[in-house]
């Protein structure tokens, strides 16, 4: 399976050491073999070698920060657009996973549509896309007879997207509802144990779970982002962010958290969708809720379905290796279904 | 896909009755069309029909005790045994439903062989063949090309086999520890509240969770059954139940729960199996646990990985069409995978 990927941030490097770490074990016990011909950066540069490129000197050249100091060999590219790659028709899928972007998607909404109509297979970690355009992308999809996936774009690699795509693609599901988002829950787990949500907040900023700026996390935007991409996947449903009801958790006080508490109860952000709508919302669950046991930056969902009843899936939401491995698992999906 | 059925039971009849009320959906939603050509039981009898047999008719007479009352019409046999239908090779998959038989696997055991030998892909809810005989299955499997998957012996249709088969299958897992069974986790629930073992048992038999005869339940067998097969499945290891270090729940008291949860702990008949062995064994877990929050007849499973860290999955663990939602969920995995 020959690869070109759009951005090589850390879900980028994290997939591509998989690959350098475990591609010889993929081979023999899976038949599962990747290459990665062409990467494409704003801030790097661009590589592309049609037989493949060396991923120890690309991730060594990547943590040097620019791709000048990969070697240069015969065949090799360092002047090809993201366009010229696809359009060469050498690759077998489209891995985007550069930074996203909730207002325009772009450019990555433009590069997989490309690849869509090259006839390339599609794995995204970039939401924007799967947010934003999905069901143009899975009809171009359907009409071409390629697959695209997006397992990172929701909880990292914990399979949520195998799961209700695959797994349970005979049950309906009638809504989905988790706690999506790490940063916050990490917060809310601090203040359980008496921290104020500023000291909670900087303690997640020093740790790296938040950002510098961290409104995307604290006020529901990253939940939101990953319940379109749940709207548009289990019901079909074009949900906008405007659709949605969202807030966060930045008016949640240690009282709240103290009187949750007194009773029997548990503060968590739950992201929350069915065919009528959704919302991200910090809510008060009864500790019996297999929710309310999921503490610090790890994720969870329970999905509601018409055989199976609750289906709940805990596992983490972010990471290097654990997002990086939802691209794997997208790819080996496509590999095992493609007839 | 054309079926044959080995079982008639609970899991065969909700099977059917999925294949009766979802059938259209499943088509027109999946492309995915079975046809239950043969039905084998002890107790019913025997139909066969090479163009398909009514799932409403067959509904009823099994209802009815026997299959004398399923309409007579062209073509339709009765005489046929599962070796017969096997040889005719006109079905494309065998779904043993059968009640399991830990000891000898058999007549099962006899019939997947036959059925492999012949090319069909089997699925099976009968825990038998999976515990006792799974290297020689998956071996066979492989040589024929046809595929062998039990979703439904672990966990019901809670989709632990396809998370770890599939969805993990580019993780290591390192080990598996769950709630297996879930009657001892309704007694473990119902003690909690303060009620005695003895009444716990007797509410659980009411119920229809436990059998008259509870002891493969309450002393762990039905759970070691299970962690048979993972230890098959996850580690290719072939145990035997000698292997496992087994017991139950029968020496938990209410003074002993009690005494756990003023420690801020619960009891739970935790399952768990690693490459070097296994064991199901009350045990107590702290309230953090993601498997401490499983009550009732829910069952669990946290599986262990390189890459992901813990993937906790947590579903229903029995019921008609939560067992016979499984073999729906492998007979379209095989379908979606069979190249």
């Amino acid at each position: 399976m020959k690869l070109i990927l759009i951005g090589f941030g850390v879900v980028g490097q994290g997939f591509a050491e998989i690959l350098r770490d475990k591609g010889l074990e993929l081979q023999r016990k899976h038949n599962f073999a990747a290459q990665i011909i062409g990467v494409v950066t704003v801030s790097k540069g661009t590589l592309y070698h049609s037989s493949g490129l060396e991923i120890p000197s690309l991730l060594e050249a990547a943590a040097g920060g620019s791709f000048d100091n990969y070697p240069t060999q015969p065949g090799l590219r360092r002047d090809l657009t993201a366009g010229d790659m696809i359009g060469a028709r050498e690759a077998d899928a489209l891995v985007e996973v550069s930074p996203t972007n909730l207002e325009t998607a772009q450019p990555a909404l433009e590069y997989c549509h490309q690849a869509l109509d090259a006839g390339l297979h599609l794995t995204l970690a970039n939401k924007g896309p799967v947010a934003l355009d999905y069901a143009n992308l899975r009809a171009k999809a359907r009409d071409k007879g390629v697959q695209m996936r997006y397992e990172a774009t929701v909880m990292a690699g914990t399979p949520t997207m195998h799961l209700a795509e695959d797994a349970l693609a005979g049950c309906a599901i009638r809504s989905a509802r988790g706690i999506l988002n790490g940063t916050t829950n990490y917060i809310l787990t601090q203040m359980e144990t008496g921290m104020s949500y500023d000291d909670a907040l900087a303690q997640a900023q020093e740790l790296g779970y938040a950002e510098t700026d961290p409104r995307g996390d604290v006020e529901g935007w990253d939940a939101a982002g990953k319940l379109l991409i749940l709207g548009n996947a289990l019901f079909g449903r074009s949900f906008a962010l405007a659709d949605l009801d969202v807030s966060g958790i930045t008016k949640i006080s240690a009282g709240d958290i103290t009187a949750a508490k007194a009773a029997g109860q548990r503060y968590k952000l739950i992201a929350s969708v069915t065919p009528a709508g959704g919302s991200v919302k910090a809510t008060r669950l009864p500790l019996d809720d297999p929710l309310a046991s999921v503490g610090g930056s790890t994720n969870a969902i329970t999905l509601e379905t018409d055989l199976m009843g609750d289906i709940t899936l805990i596992g983490a939401g972010a990471g290097k290796l654990e997002t990086g491995y939802a691209i794997l698992s997208d790819l080996m999906a496509i590999k095992r279904t493609a007839h």
